[in-house]
């Protein structure tokens, strides 16, 4: 098993199969996969709100604005990804290290949940855009919502593009 | 393929084979799976220095305060996730949601390199605690250095653990 097919297989995808609910078997392994995430003193400082019925068209208007993230409304399933708090270590280091632990957890926790559902055969995509108002709001969250993923079948002919990224020269350098 | 045995089997290794080196073709498909990371508006703001050779000792030892990480001395390889430039539309969705992509960006590529130094058997440890400065200088960076990873083969006897995190209800809820 090579996880570099995972990472060239997952994409954004911003078309999804209204029709094809997610499975809960599946639902629960990407759960599973969220939940083992590593997180900097292990204080695992984020909170997953699975979002899948009626109030998915109003999560999914709250991340609608200046036009964007329509696809939303397709997703069968939204995943809201909100901060919660360190643990005492977690704080501390941070604090002296001035390095913000708990966004790059946040951001190991999205990319198992991300490779969890591409290996079985679902798709992404991840949105950083939205009204955290609306959403706690909605939701009754007291933290601050750091990402939301749709999660979903794509839809017919939604096929794998080509990734765009930096070159490795630009992207790496070695030291030896 | 289920990414869940990755996620499963993927630790923090503290006790590494110093006599054991990463094959070249290995670190290229992590460094691969580093590159086709995704992250807020593609803006890829990060960079990758790997130190393997003589400044290894020096960089083990910036991440050694206060007594922690001395396994990092035996890692064959050190892995140096640094901040880049956002591009303009990362730049103005950040600071128009308040919200900190880039760290975000940061933990999804280090989720990536774990995963795939997962898949090819080799072991890693998310460092957050090192001297800032003290790094910069040694590698000649001029933007700050937010995770350190140790990469390479356990050392013999190194099992696998029992992982703690907190019950499935305490970090997921559901709304229908």
């Amino acid at each position: 098993m090579d996880y570099l097919d995972i990472a060239a297989a997952r994409q954004s995808c911003r078309a999804y199969n209204r029709l094809r609910p997610v499975e809960d078997e599946k639902l629960g392994k990407i759960l599973e996969a969220f939940r083992l995430s590593p997180s900097a003193c292990n204080a695992q400082p984020y909170h997953l709100t699975v979002v899948r019925g009626e109030k998915n068209q109003a999560v999914a208007k709250a991340c609608m604005g200046m036009g964007m993230n329509r696809f939303a409304a397709d997703a069968p399933v939204l995943l809201v990804l909100s901060e919660d708090n360190y643990n005492k270590t977690a704080a501390l280091g941070s604090k002296v290290k001035g390095n913000d632990y708990r966004s790059i957890d946040i951001g190991i926790a999205a990319a198992q949940i991300c490779a969890e559902a591409t290996s079985l055969g679902l798709s992404t995509c991840i949105l950083g855009w939205f009204d955290d108002d609306k959403l706690r709001a909605l939701l009754g969250l007291d933290k601050p919502v750091r990402l939301v993923i749709t999660l979903g079948y794509a839809a017919d002919g939604d096929k794998l593009r080509e990734k765009k990224r930096k070159d490795m020269d630009t992207l790496v350098s070695f030291i030896k």
